[in-house]
């Protein structure tokens, strides 16, 4: 009898900002993608931007010991209006991936438009498209009143149909010359 | 007989870039300033910025670990050339902040201005300027070669000279209100 084996991975996603931060965690089972959890964390009730940075630590630190994801997907813009709030954002970003760098959890970067791209198919689709098309997918009865939330989670689709790139990245050697022949003589 | 108390207090200075991070250790003792060691760490040699964010989580964390500072002093510029080198530093920054907030270090954050200031007497003071008091201060032979270094080192001494703020914000309501007789009425 064969036995077929199912690769189960949990993706989370996660969009970090100074004033609030989205994540969104999925479970990838063969072609099935569940929900497990989306939502967001609120910075701006803490005055103090230390403190923020603090609590976006502790957070990512427990959801990441709460759902023991396989990888985090983040969404990186690399632009922004001016070099404090780039600065600052830099920061929250910093802090988020530092919480997956200590749980030695790889991280893949997704530009905005490059999520959008993933799972509108349009590279500058609004943040209600991709709320809806992420209702369909999950199939939501209202919209999220949480785009960050919905952002989140984008990029966690997003990276699963990018096929879980940083586990491809670190091809073998073996592997690799097998797979280029030509490069190798 | 009168016992008098003299408080050890040891700070550890961050120059945190993208580049290279430079750190400097020193023991306060009542008057006397002692160091206890000063470095770089060269990310440099990391092409993966990724790599690089993970090396600076790494190594602050095995510093506090080593040396149990009592604070963190942070040199933080807040303008930058441009928007992209400014969200790479952020996250340098952000992640060499993570490790302390990890180990519930308090973080304090000086401009260079005021590190220059603080140290020399002259905000605008060149680097190499603020690596000679340095040399007056803890009797150096050398001019130490490594600047990030001297850098953190700076801010360390200029935490110091400011009387270790962190602790003293946190006033309890009762010496507000001594301190500040007018306001409460």
């Amino acid at each position: 009898m064969e036995k077929k084996v199912i690769k189960e991975k949990i993706i989370l996603g996660l969009d970090p900002g100074t004033n609030i931060m989205g994540y969104g965690i999925i479970l990838v089972k063969g072609s099935a993608i569940k929900l497990l959890q989306f939502g967001v964390i609120h910075l701006d009730k803490f005055d103090s931007h230390e403190l923020r940075l603090k609590k976006i630590f502790e957070r990512v630190l427990s959801i990441l010991d709460e759902f023991s994801p396989d990888e985090v997907a983040l969404e990186a813009p690399f632009y922004g209006k001016n070099v404090q709030s780039m600065l600052k954002l830099g920061r929250a970003q910093g802090v988020a991936m530092s919480a997956a760098l200590f749980r030695q959890i790889p991280i893949v970067e997704y530009a905005p438009k490059k999520v959008k791209q993933s799972v509108t198919g349009n590279g500058n689709a609004s943040k209600e498209q991709v709320a809806k098309m992420l209702m369909t997918l999950f199939k939501f009865k209202e919209t999220p009143k949480l785009m960050d939330a919905t952002d989140a989670l984008a990029v966690a689709i997003c990276h699963h149909y990018q096929n879980g790139a940083p586990k491809q990245k670190k091809k073998s050697w073996e592997a690799f010359i097998k797979d280029n022949p030509g490069r190798v003589k």
